[in-house]
């Protein structure tokens, strides 16, 4: 088990509390602009999650007026270019695959993509770029009324990235998500809102208490086997080519949790019109759905 | 043909009247919460309404103040275990493929996902875990404004079934379906609706009128043939890679629709401003588009 | 490079004003009844706006009171039936694919989905059947509020065509999708709207500007190689069965794009504060991310 609250973080928090687990963006005077770094320790973050029984839900929001500005753009002309030296050892110690090397975006939104616990993502300010596009797999985003959006990337000569062109479409239908990456422009809240790339807006003060009343709903009502392998389910479903594979798959999934603790802890607890205490562990049923690989390099 | 009603059935009622069918849950004193033997009687009634010629549309719904409260739960915990004699003994006679238990939920929504005619659902109050789970396939969804709905496996330890991991992210979008499935809380129909998950809501005493209004204005001015071959084309080309797969197989059914009697019908009534008389049956036209198996034992 | 202004089209017209091609639909007096002739004519304008660099965006739009009427059904009963000896002419010369006839409006749709220019359709009033399904490959579409919209295909005795059982389920949703397609209703243009068919309805008298307005906000902001390959990988991707098919090829594509010199004006000009001059040209560039086929015979 982990430690409740690590310290060891450079580019973000980690926090741990009532079985909920905060991951804060933390260079605020950069507006938590993304570096390899950050990228790095969120994936460590969400291997801390995952391994840590204790943590039920997790939420990503960031320090101080801004969410996540996008690619730190200190390199200038040469930020995209990875031929440039320093970019290249940094990339190098991050992410390469058979030499080539991996956008780092899309390492950071795959790692929540297989995450076994649900991700809250709670915009308290700008989201642009990868800021926008590395939580495209989170569970639910909600937002400030002071966050704006933006999937910039055709302003800066460059193409969606963190696999957004898998996700993006999957969530807000592909002519929203056309308009938003054609014009690159940035929009607000409530457009964000009305194209249902967020599910609520708040003000700002309700923010976090917003996304904790989500988590806590998460943590003291549900089974953290359920979510687990439903997560794997849905996500791995958006891509079949028939409801037969899901039917295979979940036929085989209901029969294996029929058996277990959990399924009989949910519905006596129901009956007895009392909150359940689920007593499995995740870890004990992973196999019931095949889980999605976590790193670049299993990603065959 | 079949006869007009048919009273046979134990947990549905069946009845047609003016080419509609209506297909009635009908265990109110349970809330109509969903059994095997409620699974097998659905399959038989939409058995029938693909082989009546004269059934045009099919509406759905539930008998009492419920729609359906899910899988019956008087087994207790052992409710989901199907190594329970009595389930085990239902299962056998019911779905099992190549000695592995099928999901009674999958084997209905995917009965409807293969029906000829089109499935309108009327939900008249609560429709919870597979109450909701098995509509998914059907084409419209409305609700009295009584109704509400639940994904509530993870708060019974189990997973969202009735291959709804593949249907319901195609409908409600990716992340309104994992906010639904990770929370498992019930929610009211103004929420479905701007959810998506239905497309009306309507007073109680509405419902009923407005589903068969929908229905009827399919059977008056529709060809059968044309809304069959529709709904293969749109559910198989929802898991195609390509869109040119959509074309070779449209351009196919045009080729051969535009040679069969209702296309000449459909555009001499437009012309001649009169409603169409169309004369095709669907059992003639149904190998234009491949269809949707619709037994467990012919999903390969 | 193109005249600015071809006059040798006879069923549309075509301009390029302000880095902005307009295709307008131009037979007014049948409210511009789609044919043969007018696919042929939409396919080599989007040759010609792909071909012109100065170029950036497409507005189609109709002239007169309406956008498309659909099929042209001067032919009567035998509208749709190719055996018939015209159709079977205008036919042969037209889309045949190892023999076998191809539909025309999916000739159109695949060829706007193939675009590497971002095209934004301008609803002036009806779009009716293959007036409604070609159009969906667009990147935005707008209505004036006189539209009406209708996927009257069951009642004309035939299926939705133009690749729409493809592509419309992905842009509002397979149940919105059935439910139109089922009845074959006309719908107004507030029904498109909350149904997500266009993002936007103004007055009539505002929507050609409310078009040109985007298209310039694209011409003047983004670079022409970023929003080609935008496009490309997000059509693509539509079909990918899991995000890391996206994260392979965006890594490629921000490994080529990062060194290429839109990259660096993208940053550049934002440090700076000032509007972007984007140098690349789409030509160079095309092979970052595999295109899509735009003729009929090249898709496998």
């Amino acid at each position: 088990m982990t430690d409740n609250t690590q310290t060891d973080y450079r580019q973000i928090s980690y926090a741990v509390a009532d079985n909920i687990a905060t991951i804060t963006l933390n260079r605020p005077e950069r507006l938590n602009a993304f570096t390899t770094t950050m990228a790095a320790e969120l994936i460590a973050a969400l291997d801390a999650t995952d391994a840590d029984d204790a943590v039920r839900a997790v939420v990503l929001t960031g320090a101080g007026r801004g969410f996540c500005a996008g690619a730190d753009l200190q390199g200038g002309a040469a930020t995209f270019d990875h031929r440039d030296p320093q970019r290249a050892a940094e990339r190098a110690d991050f992410a390469t695959v058979g030499g080539a090397p991996r956008d780092g975006g899309g390492c950071v939104s795959l790692r929540i993509a297989a995450s076994r616990k649900p991700v809250i993502v709670a915009f308290n300010g700008p989201a642009v770029g990868v800021g926008a596009t590395m939580t495209l797999p989170a569970d639910i985003r909600i937002a400030s009324d002071t966050a704006r959006f933006g999937f910039v990337f055709a302003r800066r000569g460059i193409v969606p990235e963190a696999a957004s062109s898998w996700f993006l479409p999957r969530i807000v239908g592909i002519s929203q998500a056309m308009e938003w990456v054609a014009t690159g422009r940035v929009f607000d809240a409530s457009e964000a809102l009305a194209g249902r790339l967020v599910s609520r807006v708040v003000p700002g003060a309700e923010l976090l208490p917003t996304a904790y009343a989500i988590a806590a709903e998460i943590a003291e009502n549900t089974s953290a086997v359920s979510v687990a392998l439903s997560r794997q389910l849905l996500w791995s479903m958006l891509g079949a080519s028939t409801p037969w594979e899901a039917h295979r798959l979940d036929s085989r999934a209901m029969n294996r949790l029929g058996q277990a603790p959990d399924a009989a802890e949910g519905v006596t607890s129901f009956l007895e019109k009392r909150p359940p205490k689920f007593p499995a562990r995740i870890a004990d049923h992973l196999d019931v759905v095949p889980p999605w690989p976590v790193r670049p390099e299993e990603m065959s």
